[in-house]
């Protein structure tokens, strides 16, 4: 059975960007602001630094025992830090591959960014996916090489369609605190943030004013 | 139960030395001139692609049931390929944690490039590791960050302190035909090659002098 995963406000991880802050620490704050899932995403670590660096997460929220730590990409790190998931995205192992890795009892989450991508991710057998993030809503400096913006028309069509689907849905890419409202406004489950929390000087405060704002278009919680 | 293993003659792969031929096709022809075991190295390939070219050497060695196929790092993608072993660097996973992932039934390799890293490794659990690399032997442009030269005294050293501590030594690192016999003079229990396989026109010819080479200075054959 997978944790009960709360995906409304969901921090995904940026080294460079929280720097010179410790990740850990960002984290910390932001999930004292409300933050309800963190992803360790850092692309550039080696994979002894990211099992540190999940660690050090997991350590930051053990505190928040409903906040799930994903780990992006890396199923042996996931593995080893006994992390509550993995995400990954087109370009990884493939998501039976990770499926078959990780067993039953862990979250699973892909990037879609296209509708052929999430009509693949539906014909998976049930049971397979979690949850899909859609990216991106807008363009965004933090992934210069995502596809074309979907745009909240296109989030909101996906969103219905994975939902449909059994599938939660997240949105990603770009979302600033002036914005989240009309993404959550689409459907979605939650929404991703990198930079609006990993740059914010205070990001307690941060996380608190994206809830807020969620809080003005929609249900506050959504659990799984 | 590890898979018997014979390292007399370790073929490490390069896919940009091997190409435009596919790495299999190489591999394959390098087996047939005598290659005892195979490491699927490809820093740059994601883990997706990894795991394909690792099926595709598998299939390459199928009709030679004695010789091991081990990943390099990407431990995820040795338990999907139910590969022989993995083999990891000083900056990977701790070889620990990948003992915990991998089970007992699996080879672990690790590469070692000076005396302090070779005790850590002695230092670890019995049954932890099952085999070290010794690099370099010399410089050598496949791995330009590669540490110090351990010259042939330095692997004579080594090769003795590892198997006195129960690991199968192996020397890697800048090792021509015309260097061979001398490497393997030194006690180890095999050699890797990397350009001297991937960049041959003809590799089962140059698995074969490899061989002959070999056999001039000690027996063919050390299983494990």
């Amino acid at each position: 059975m997978r944790p009960p995963f709360d995906p409304t406000l969901y921090l995904v991880t940026d080294t460079e960007l929280c720097g010179p802050r410790p990740v850990a620490d960002v984290v910390r704050a932001a999930v004292a602001g409300g933050v309800t899932a963190v992803q360790v995403r850092d692309k550039n670590a080696s994979r002894r630094d990211l099992l540190a660096l999940t660690r050090a997460v997991q350590a930051a929220v053990v505190d928040a025992p409903g906040v799930c730590v994903v780990v992006n990409d890396a199923v042996d790190v996931a593995l080893l830090a006994d992390a509550d998931g993995v995400h990954v995205g087109q370009d990884d192992l493939s998501v039976v591959e990770v499926r078959a890795l990780v067993g039953p009892d862990r979250l699973l989450g892909l990037s879609v960014s296209s509708r052929a991508e999430l009509d693949a991710a539906l014909a998976l057998p049930t049971g397979t996916l979690d949850l899909v993030g859609l990216s991106p809503v807008w363009s965004t400096p933090t992934k210069p090489d995502a596809g074309p913006a979907l745009g909240l028309a296109g989030i909101r069509d996906l969103a219905a369609a994975a939902r449909a689907g059994g599938l939660a849905a997240v949105a990603i890419g770009g979302i600033s605190a002036g914005r989240a409202a009309e993404v959550a406004a689409t459907g979605v489950d939650g929404i991703c943030v990198v930079s609006a929390l990993c740059t914010a000087a205070d990001p307690t405060d941060a996380a608190r004013t994206l809830r807020q704002e969620l809080g003005r278009s929609r249900p506050a919680e959504v659990t799984r």
